[in-house]
This record gives structure tokens, sequence and C-alpha cells, in this order.
């Protein structure tokens, strides 16, 4: 069936400690684009080359961190399968938002997963296209629609709890996304991070074995190529934007990465490349012998920070 | 489900008039990998980060064009589901090919499409990797694996012939592939090119309509970034080998292009980019007024040759 | 002295038929910076990374084609020096223009190249900088100030005359400038065309063999990458700017390039990498055997229109 | 007179403890050219598209560092030249060596430096090419040619010393090379780098304040984009090189880099990018108080061993 059933991380919600700061941050020095006004006191951005009318949800707090990952499927007939699903074979209790209660979005899905984070899955949400017609749309949208660090896409989440191997379990078993790579602990083979993939891409989400529930490490951006990676870089450092990780190759998923934090602390990042994916792609799996490789491959050095600080 | 059912197009089985000429187009300035030596005559051949033994198989004969195309499913059980529907739904008899009759694959569903092309299903295929382990495999392998263009992956096809729609109608209801665009007559919206995506590249499978069935237009190949492009141009260039379209950007599927023949005539892609694409993705139409853009964007000219020689 | 007397073409002038349409072209779509308004109905453009107030003029006129191209020597004394030289060597009339005469610029040596070319020379122009302060520059300007094709600065021009070897002559005896190449009929080793470098860039000037004397082949911005080349390719095709050759590769400099036009016919190219030229670098010899080759190396296919194509 | 006079860095003799591992580290990893077998128990490299026949020689001793920094010069007669201005006006010794007492160069005039390091400058050296013919070239050469990193050329050094600024005024009064860029202490404006180009390179040398005299810093090597640097770092990953600074952007010249050190503890670095600088560039000045943004503005970190290890 190709694509189908759950296809992506399709919205992400997070707390900022102030919206005006915010929308420097994601507006005008990452370039997102603000695309929905609601009268919720929400930011609603969108990526350059989405459909879809926002992907991205920022509201005001004073913790920040994740408030849930929205996931959208392909049929609105699978949230009725997954929700069966959940419940009956792994107890977890669903709720549902009627359609309209989320702007621009049909029904959802809602639980919470075993590693604490609330989840969302929708089959529907308006779309205002990407800066092209749908007839003879040409290859490059108009002057100025592209700006700041020339985002195409939001990519994957990744977030940190308990019980990541409950959180795979349900990724498989319920919405059939593949196991692309394991990080397990080199003395017992324990996973310590599972990364999975719902399409081609080496990753949509991945979980990080964590003490505590539903804690966010980072929200992950899609460029075109290492130059404007080197182009975001540059912006990164023009307006002084806390750097977590300058530019480096993540061995999991090959995928070329800057990691930074938002004005309220949430770690963003922005990546490109990486391998393509399948089904039939043998999981790769990292041991903590080689945790500088499995994370920073350029000089195979871990960073504390990287592993430690989440919201 | 995420990625399911029919996968991606794994095998283009293509025909050569020289097989040491192949060898030294495809092998020594390509630097595809031959992976298989059988005692059928015949060359296989993979790309660098490709894990399944083979993708591209040549066979020596006096008219050069295309075999077969060979799709991967995900599972064994796929194949028996096919049959049925292909038989019953769409009338089209098949065959079975039983495991071991192609070399390191399970057993093959076989039959014609209605543009005349012979088809393959396999849900098996042995792997000998991508040059890198499984465990800890680091993100680049050994230095002389990655050769000539720096091939990644056999990326898709694009076959001409009567009845495409009717091959549509067979990808998207038995297979559950998308229709990401469309290339239409300006004066009468009859089809005359259809992309099809399996995945969250742009097409997997393209069909150009032409009288004759059973044509070939070209197999693509992937590459990592318009740099790599432009070093295959270079050595396109210092090889004379015949080229259709020097480095160009398609409309349809908006990746960077060039088109280059075999020493026997068939002709060659590499390709890079374009968009990512989900089955929510909507359809994008181009017609004939635009058919410069569509086929090539840098200068909005459509190439007759591009247009008209198939083997 | 390493770079001493006359240093690059630091400003050309061209004839344009519209000025509304050239500031359409050559400001919004190629994205340079109009950075002088004079009272003499003149176009005043600079690059984003040029520290000089301004290095292409344009002038509203009946027939395309060049006025002058202007040269930027290091010091003030050099212009007499060249004013004797070339009269005395060469018997080379000369005049002056006073300072000021040209907005912005010092006193200007001007004369007659035996290609039938005006040549300026001037050691002072006023610097308005390149978007970043002097002091703890920083890498990147604001955002909004690179726009368009991104070009980086006015590289090189390619001018066609009669008396091509008597121009080099005066370019290595007054001028010390190196022949980095030479394009020679294969039948009798007459230079067609002769390709010259001030700096270690591959060239800064060339001229190419015709009949007609002062005429204007191309002027070529740089870029930064092949990146940016595809970028400004895909701006090409949006804008539907008329194209004379398509992403390529000079054989001659190894650069990469795209040539096109303005809305008056004046050739345009933009043009990234080439090797890094010095006065102890053999002079490379192109033959007419090889002129595809030699042009433009993706596909050695001599272009009709490249080659006799001036204004 | 354009370029002239001291043209480069030509050569750099660095000091290793193991010629085996040297070998392995420039040789098979870094993928220099070993150029030149002598009876004198050094290595000879050179870089792809260097002529010269090579740049840089590698002798065995118990201590790392760097034996002397070669320049070429244009003209046999400018050495004549140099050797008096250097005693005259600076009362610097200077000593000859006769034609071939080094490889296949000319005679070289040698001296020591103000800030305490051995300078070499030859005229002429033999020259082997660059893998491509000099009539009809071509733009790439045989497979196999460029290995390992993909190196270009020898692009600068940096070296360490006290008076700084006397090493500067012999370059800019003697050689007639630009300061580019300074680094200057922001309480009192001291230099304690400075950065000098001797052609539109943004530097061919810098001085670095050090207290100790004739000290090591980093040889730098050029490669052609981001993308090379990227895959630059990929194999230093690969082969555990310790890495000082993975991939960042320098401040001061605007070039993307990466530092590393060889199996004897000297830095290399490999270079990409960096600003067109003429003579008549101002000159840009950064101050301590932007320390990091001058050295890695990525994340405008300075890096403790970056500024204090010396070799």
């Amino acid at each position: 069936m190709a694509v189908n059933g759950l296809m992506r991380v399709g919205e992400v919600a997070i707390r900022v400690f102030d919206l005006d700061e915010a929308r420097r941050h994601y507006g005008q020095r990452m370039g997102l684009i603000e695309s929905h006004v609601g009268d919720d006191d929400k930011l609603y951005y969108k990526a350059a080359d989405e459909h879809d009318w926002y992907s991205l949800v920022l509201r005001r707090s004073d913790t920040p961190g994740i408030d849930y990952v929205g996931f959208k499927t392909l049929n609105d007939a699978d949230l009725d399968r997954y929700a069966t699903q959940l419940e009956s074979e792994f107890g977890i209790a669903v709720r549902w938002a009627e359609a309209g209660a989320y702007p621009l979005t049909g029904r959802r899905l809602i639980f919470t997963l075993p590693t604490g984070h609330e989840a969302h899955i929708y089959a529907h949400k308006d779309q205002n296209g990407n800066g092209m017609p749908l007839r003879n749309p040409g290859t490059i949208p108009d002057e100025g629609y592209i700006r700041g660090m020339r985002i195409v896409r939001l990519d994957h989440v990744l977030i940190g709890g308990p019980n990541i191997e409950a959180n795979r379990e349900i990724f498989v078993r319920v919405f059939g996304w593949a196991t692309s790579e394991l990080l397990v602990d080199h003395t017992n083979e324990m996973p310590l991070g599972i990364f999975m993939s719902a399409s081609t891409k080496p990753h949509d989400i991945a979980f990080l074995l964590q003490p505590d529930a539903g804690r966010f490490h980072h929200v992950s951006f899609l460029l075109d190529s290492v130059n404007d990676l080197y182009h975001a870089a540059d912006l990164i450092g023009k307006y002084d934007i806390p750097v977590d990780v300058a530019p480096n190759r993540h061995g999991v998923t090959r995928g070329a990465t800057i990691y930074f934090f938002d004005p309220s602390g949430n770690r963003n990042e922005v990546f490109t490349g990486g391998y393509v994916h399948y089904p039939d792609t043998p999981t790769l799996t990292w041991d903590t012998s080689q945790l500088g490789r499995a994370t920073f491959s350029h000089d195979n050095t871990p960073r504390e920070s990287f592993l430690n600080v989440l919201t």
C-alpha cells in the first residue's frame, strides 16, 4: 500500500515564555511563516514547502517544553481503528476532540504515550499551499516567501521519557512504523534511544530514555543542502542564538545537523541529508562504546548538554 | 501503516549491445558496483547505499530497451493478494517464477502492464549491505567503495506506451501508490505523462504516453547533492558520454537532472533533490502550454530528443 | 609586490533600451544593488560584497552593447606611467577625465584598445562598504541585503574585436597581467580567444577575435557556489529570462556558468568556481578541434549563438 | 603589475615523529600526493591542483613544529632585491642555498623573521602538472588522482611568535602584501593577530602573538566547497583523527573551516570560501570583545585549545 496510515509528525506544540520573543526567533530569524492568527493567543507557523496550514504551535507558559505531538494519518477511518487498538491491545485511554476544536483541522484522537507525551492524531487539516500554484506550479516561489534559515519542512521530533520500548511497540504494531536505528547500552544491550521511520526518511520520531516522563529534547526542521545548513549557522551566529552543537553530522541517520535553543530554552535543530530508509532496510544499532560517533560523527565526541538538557 | 506493500522499484533489467562496453559505462564510469556474477551472461549492479544485492541487470541483445521492471514489496503474502486483484479486477494474467529463478531473490509474480511492460514483484532479495557494518556503522564507507558518479541508489524509471491511465489505475488501486504529478494536453486535458510516488519521493515511476507498447525512456540514479551532479557532469564530459540534456531542473518533481545515453542508446539520468511527497500532497498538474517549464525549468525549453527518443 | 597596479575590472558600462526594464532585470531579478542615483539618467549598481560604490553603469540607448570597461589600479601614480607607456610604446592616444567627471571617482585615464573598446583606468572610487561594519564585521549582512541571484561581485568581461593579440600585448607589458588560457585555431595556431588574469582568478578579462571592433560578448557576476548557481537558474526560469546556455562548466577556467540575456539583448553570465591562477601557472591552450569541450565541457557541444551573438 | 613579486606560500616544512604515521595521515587519509622521493629521508607532498612539484615537506624529528615557510616569488631577480632590502632596511642577516640544495628548486634566499621563523624564498621549482595536460586539458583528472579529503591546494599558514608587527612591516614594505584583517586587544588596540594577503585570497599567512618564538599554529589546505568540507569531516571522524574544532566558519576571512591534528600534534586545517580580497579592500578589525565571533562565528565561542596549543 506504499505510504498509508500514520504518515508523519504534522504538528508540534511547544511552550514558550514570551510570544514576542518567540515570534522574533521562529518567524523573523528562522523564517517560518506565521500562517494563522487565532483568538487563542497562540502562534501558528508553517515551513515554506508544506501544504497544510500550520505545523508548529507556540503557547505562552511559564515552563518550556512540549504540549503534544500531532500526527497526520491518511484517512479519517484510521482514527477509529487506532482508538480500538490502543484501548484493546495496550489499555490506553483515548479521548476525542471534535473537528474545529483545533484550528482548521478535523476531529482528533488524543491519548498519552507510555513516555508520558500527549499525542494527537488527525486525518484532516486545511491546506493553503506552498507558495506556488497547483497547475503549472514552477519550481521556486516568489522572492521573500523563503526567508531566514530557508526551512523546507518540519522534519521530526525527539522526545524523552521512561518506557521507550512501550512507545516503540505502539508505533510498530498500531501505526506500522519501522525501527531505523537503536542506541543501546553496550554493557547490557538496553535501548537508550529508539529511532522510528514512517517513510523513506531515516527518522520521523525518536524516543530517548529519561527518568522523567513527557520531556522534550528537540524539534527538527529540514533544510535542502549542507550549503543551507552553513547559511543557517551563519544566521545563528549573527543573532547570537545559543548554540548547543555547531555544524556536525549524526552517526545515527547520517544527517547533517545544528542544535540551538529558542529564547525559552527549547532545543531546535536544522537538519539535512541522511540516507533513504525503507522498511526492509536493516535496523542499525549503535552502542554506548561508540556514543560519540553515534551522536556527532565529525569528532566522535558526545556532548553533555545534548544528552542531558531537556525541557 | 506508514510504508507498506509495494515499496519501490527495486530492479531494472535493460538490454545492451555489448557487455564489455556496458561494464565500462555502468561500472567504471558511473561507478556502480558489479555485485553478482551469475552463469547467465548477465551483469548485476548495485548502487553504493543499497542493501539488496543488486538493482540493475544488463542482458546482451541486438536491440536496446527494457526487459522488465522489478518492484519490491514488503511481505511475501502481498504477492498473492496482488495476483488475485490483478486477475479479478483487471483481467490481467499473471505467472510465477519460483524462488531462485532470478539470482538471490524469492518467488516472483510476473505480469504485463497495460503499457506493455513486463513487471516483476518480489518480497525477498538477499542483502549484502552498503559497505558499512550494521552495528556502529559509521557514516562513510572505505575509500574506493563510492566511485565514479557517486551514485547513492537506483531512484526511478520512466516508461512509455499506450494506456497509461490503465497503468495508473493499477498502481493506485492494487498497489496504493499516489499520483504526484500529471502532464496533460492543454487542449483537452488528456494525460500525456503520469508520475507516481510510493514513498516520500516525488516519483518512483512515471508513464509517458507513446503509441508503441513497452518502450523505455530512462532509468534514474540518485545523487546526494547538486555538487555531486556537477561532478557527474564533469565525468560525462570527460568520457564523451553522449548527453541528452546537460544539468537542468525539472519542473515536474523539482529535481535537478542530467540525461545521457549508455553505449547502446538507453537513456540514463542522474537526479538529486525534488520535494518531499506525501499521499495528502495535492497532485500537481502541468499542461503542454508550459511543456518547456514542466520538463526543463532553467530555460523552459522542451527538447525534441527528450520527448521522442525511447528505446 | 603581490597584487599591485591594475587590479581588476571595476566598472562596466552597458547600453540598454529601457531603464525601467533594466532596473527590473538587474535590480529586482538579479538582485544587484542600485547604489547611486545621479542626475545623468544612468543607473548605478553594485554587487553585495563589493566595497566600491558601484561597478555596473547602465545608459539608455537605441543600441545595446558596451560603452567602456573601467579598470581600477592601486595607486594614482600608476595612471601617469600607463599613459606614458601607452603613448610611447603603443602609439595609443590617451585622454583624461578629471576627478568627479564620473560619479564618486578620481581622475580617469581613457583610451581605446586595439579591439576598439574604450578603456577607463582610475585609482579612486568612494566606498560604501559591503553591508557589514569594518570593525567586528560578522560574516553575513542583514536579511534582504543579499537578494535575487545572490551575486557576490562583478567578476569579468569578455569583449570581441580584431587585433586581440595587440590587446594582450598591452595587458602583459603595460599592466602586467598574465595569459591564463588561449583558444587557438587548430589548423594554424592563430589565437581566437585570449584569457587574462590580474589575480588568482582564472580570468579577469577575455578577448574574442571578431571582425567588428568594439563588440560586447558578456559581463559576468560571481556566485558563491554551484548551489547558488542552481538557485540563479531557478530564478532565470521563473522570470522567463532568455537563456543562452543553461548550467554547464567551461573547459576554459573550469568555472560553472549560466548565460542569459538582459531585456536589451546584452549577454550576462553568472559564474562560480574555476581554479586558482598564479603568474607561474602554465598557460593552458585549447584548440578548435576541442571547441565544444573548451566552451561547455559537460556536453562538449559548442553553441552557435554563444560564439556568434555579440552586442 | 597585477600579481607580482612574492606570490604565495609555496612550501611548508613540518617536523613529525614518525614518517610511516605521517604518510598514513597526509597521504592515505588526507589524500595529498607523495610526489617526490629524495635520498634525504623526508616526505614530499603536493595537492591535486598544484603545478609545482611539491608544497609540503615532512622531516622526522623528536619535536613537532615547523622548520620553515617557503615563499615563491615570480622572478629570480626579486631575490636580490629582497636580500638588499632585508639587510639594509631591517638589519636582517640573509643566507643563500644554491640551486638544487632543496630538491627540484632554484636558489633560495633564507632568513629569520622577527617572530623567529625561518623563511625561504625561491623563484623556481620544477613543475609536474595537475594531472591534466596543458593542451586541451579538460576539467577533471583521471579517477583516483583526487583522493581522500579532495584537497585542491596548500592555502596558508598561521605562525606564532613575538614581534608580529615587525613581521608585518617586512611583508608590507619588502613584499608588498596587504593587511586584510587584524585581531586587537579591545582594551588597548594591541594587535594579537595579523592576517596578510598576497592575492585575492583573504589571507596567505597570519601571525599570532605568542611569547615564544618560532611557533607553529597550523597549515591550511584549500577545498572546493562546503560539501567537500563535510566530506573531509566525515573522513576525519571515520579515521578518529583528533579534532580541534569541527566544521565552523571563521569571522576572520569568512572561511569555512575544520581543525584537526596530525599524529605528531601539528595542527592542520581544511578551508573553503572566504571573500575576495584586493589591496584596496579596507582592513577589517576584530577586537577581543568579539573573540568568539572572530574565531568561530557559528557559535561565537573561542576555543581554549585553538588559542593556546601550538607546536
